[in-house]
């Protein structure tokens, strides 16, 4: 397969090194508009092509596909151009800035019958698998709520808010664990060091199923915390992304609820047994991810992550921001 | 002086075992329906009386000031009926279930010029103190945000939601550091365990002055949490009072934004610093509680958790529990 | 049954309070030097009776059993004395200042028909237990190693060294373990704070399986360390005791050797698994201990923690502390 | 200047990479026996050369310096060839198998007049250095001891035991610090995994000063430690290198001995002031050790880590070696 990579910025060289490492790219590109990038990228990899001109990408009729890491308010007319022009499509998360150009996107690639895939690699990795599972065998029972904390000090973007930001990350795993998504959003949040766009945003998801989330993401905190709590009727989970070998802790914790027929008044017994942190895969997501974008493109398989999949996350960016820009007012996902 | 206590429950015997220590009360004596904790308490202090009527304690003319440490729903009662018998009172937090109650009490110990002071322990705990010194220092500059966890397993109370019973303690230390009370609240919880009785809520408060506020406490989860951050701009502090030594730790962190006049476009640069964890106290709060408790009551200066600092909690509460119950709709507070 | 407990300093008070809520001892005497010790004890339980001779106690025919909780060098002298007047004996770890006191209770208790227990009070606490039943079952396979540290800041002894002071839980904890004890040991340590009186040391143990073991112990150190992990050829444990709730944690973890014959040169991988913290009880070692010593006396059954159980520990001591003060040399245990 | 690196095992693709992105080096050459290993390096840097023959290396007159990272039985060797071929040499830790080795080295870079480096990096590392600082400042006060972990699982090592493997970065650090090398040294330690090849040791050091320090070594461990606590007079720190951002921690702790003279007996007290983590710099070690290797090629300065410094560590390797196979008879060092 011949494929070009779009944009060498923070993310755009990992996916272009994972693509190198599968071993099944003949062909494999790079564009960006920065030349000293390219160049870095060519000393690395001398096998690979370079160019600063989307179009000539574009316009080569030998390139079976695209992967697009540029910033998020040229995703979606980067992949309409790719995708009229009859290639697959990887798109990074956010895949666009708000629902209609994803809506749209999703159309496209339905009707010219090409591969669109988002980059929700979060999706792809040991531990969030690993969650999904024990979430389907049963083992949290019903699950209540879920409350995570994505914070660090910085990287502050200049062209999103640290919603947009960070949130897809949580987004896509808490849909993709509940196969769901919220029917109402609220966030509160403020823009503290640049004018304009928020870099600290508190958010609550309400689904129908009768689970709440809580998502908080910030660029101003003294410690990075990767923390996701599930409260389930049976047992509770912890994921803490920055440890580095208890990443997952299930707690065979919870309250029993005793019929108050027997005991006259009701009463509450609280069970605390084994902790289990659950052996984790070691691959890098982001391989799995380039792999199965690639088998996808060679089979016309439906990816994973297909375009449904990233429009949900983008729905839920969308209205989380509007009702922090509305005085955390509730906002409803039809 | 002479003191009655008026309730053995969970929190009663840590109140009589402090008053007893201080060593300043002539009379002890402690109140309770139940004779069993009476009998308990009499057998750990000989020298205290006991009773199960509250009306002789109120009718003894020799009682100078009462402590009540009941269940929520009787706080303004009591308090009111030790009042109106001219007596002192000390209530536990929350002082009173609305803040129709609490204005009473408020307005009925100036007219009878009794010393109304509210339990609200954390403000004399030497790590919020600390704080407020960091903070009243400028050490941490403009205050941007707090975030605040305090969860669990249990003890789910049967007569008071989650927020009733663990946002007191948060509530009373932020509005203490601020020196404000928030003008918005919004709150979205479950009740997951007990039908109609919350038993997590992840609440939102938005100050005058630009400060937000979130506090997270919840009976599910699987460990105990006890963790405030304050981001400043100047410097980031973490409060964790789970943590025996280190449990204020300061992060010489931030970022510093550099003007667009001498670099063209602004730039952004992360600063870090020493962490610092700073030596505390080590007496027991409740024990400092006590004493200024009998301090005012002997000098008739106003406590430092007075009616009026009761009340803000109060009206925080009553907030967050009405937008919990509201589909999280902010509300405003007077 | 009528008890004495003999000595009110640090540890006393707790032997007292636990024989109290066992509800089984008739009289209950406690005796000290120090009368404001007394009174502090006899406030607390009015129902007790006191002395400050221990030559009334071992006079009174009534008494069937002494607890010894004084400091180390009179631990034999008062125990032998309770013994020969015929008393059971419940004697603090460690059990006397050398071996031969140790043998000459032993001999006494036999003598006499008495109980002679030991206060190893880990070998009743839950963790240590469960570690016994997790060998036992064979989990760990073969035992390779085990290192412990208990160190802390003070507090400094000024009869014993710290060898005295701390180490005896880390080897009544080894040897019931193991069920043997060491043939070698050998100890470095210094005295910075008191001149003669060691304030750090560290301990090799060799056992003749094959097993070794190293225990640090200190005076002089930051925070509080009680860290034990066991090593062993199928799995790895790891005990801290300043966990709350995960005290112990069990490694799925370990190197696994691949035959030459199959690979022309023999091969190593390591395997990762599961960690398990399992549940543990959450009884006060303490009272069971006490209810251990009741039992036995009344059945007339040999302590689980019996004389020679103590001897091993304080032979153990003995050679540590002889080695620590000959340039480390290694004693031989005979 | 023109480099050989000489071996791409684990550690010579690090060198290599720093000497690369130094851009000090005129032509760069890779040595490896291996030709697949020189292969993928030349695919990284397609501008270095590479050979699998070292003597081509030695008899290339254009090469001023090599920087050797083979296994440990050939540093010497490679070293002695490459100093009489009259080329700089750098050598990684241990230099030598022995001592003897070690002072060939030495004896013949001075009769040669090249410099003779010793790749003992965390001499080099932010958090060593600091500490060095922390020191000589004397904010410790008199150093009393040092206790030492570093243990992980794996990787074992088929050549050389876990001491000559893992001790030389605390021993070189721990000798940096001090300034001072060793007067007795024993060890303890097993071959548990591989016959003849000790896979965890616990090693003793004991200085003429008066200090003593401990380090324990092994590859048998269920989670990576690498902590080091110095204990002094005055304050108390913890150096962890697992940690991301408090690598260092000092602890305003101790012990005041107050005068008998005073109080009638002397009085121990207490101290515990704040804990400070001091901002660490945050460049890699390998870059400045081999700016520093290059600077001292092109200035003719003695290294920071000179031959003698490399040789005080396999003095000490060896004789805690030596003690370990002698059932821990502790070793002189002359």
């Amino acid at each position: 397969m011949n494929i070009a990579v779009i944009g060498l910025g923070y993310w755009g060289p990992n996916l272009l090194r994972n693509l190198y490492e599968t071993r099944r790219c003949h062909r494999l590109v790079a564009c960006d508009l920065n030349a000293s990038k390219l160049e870095r990228a060519q000393l690395r990899y001398p096998s690979i092509e370079v160019t600063t001109d989307f179009n000539t990408v574009i316009a080569d009729g030998d390139i079976d596909a695209v992967v697009i890491a540029t910033p998020v308010s040229t995703h979606a007319p980067l992949a309409q151009a790719a995708l009229e022009a009859g290639k697959h499509v990887f798109v990074e998360k956010p895949m666009a800035s708000n629902k209609e150009e994803a809506m749209q996107l999703i159309e496209l690639a339905e009707r010219r019958q090409r591969v669109l895939m988002v980059g929700h690699t979060f999706e792809f990795s040991p531990p969030v698998l690993k969650i999904k599972e024990v979430i389907e065998r049963g083992d949290l029972g019903d699950i209540f709520y879920i409350s995570s904390s994505r914070v660090n000090l910085g990287l502050h973007q200049k062209d999103i808010s640290v919603i947009w930001d960070l949130a897809p990350h949580d987004f896509s795993s808490i849909f993709f664990w509940l196969d769901e998504m919220p029917k109402y959003i609220s966030a509160m949040g403020r823009d503290y060091v640049q004018r304009g766009i928020p870099d600290v945003a508190f958010i609550n998801l309400e689904f129908a199923s009768g689970v709440i989330a809580h998502v908080q993401v910030s660029w101003l905190a003294p410690s990075k915390l990767r923390r996701t709590t599930l409260i389930g009727s049976a047992k509770m989970l912890v994921y803490d992304d920055t440890e580095n070998i208890e990443k997952v802790k299930i707690f065979d914790k919870g309250v029993d609820y005793k019929d108050p027929e027997t005991f006259g008044e009701y009463q509450l017994s609280y069970r605390a047994g084994d902790v289990v942190s659950p052996r984790l895969d070691t691959y890098e997501p982001l391989f799995k991810e380039m792999e199965h974008f690639l088998d996808c493109c060679e089979t016309g398989q439906r990816p994973k992550t297909d375009g449904y999949n990233g429009l949900r996350v983008v729905k839920a960016l969308e209205a989380a921001e509007k009702s922090l820009r509305n005085g955390s007012q509730v906002v409803e996902i039809e």
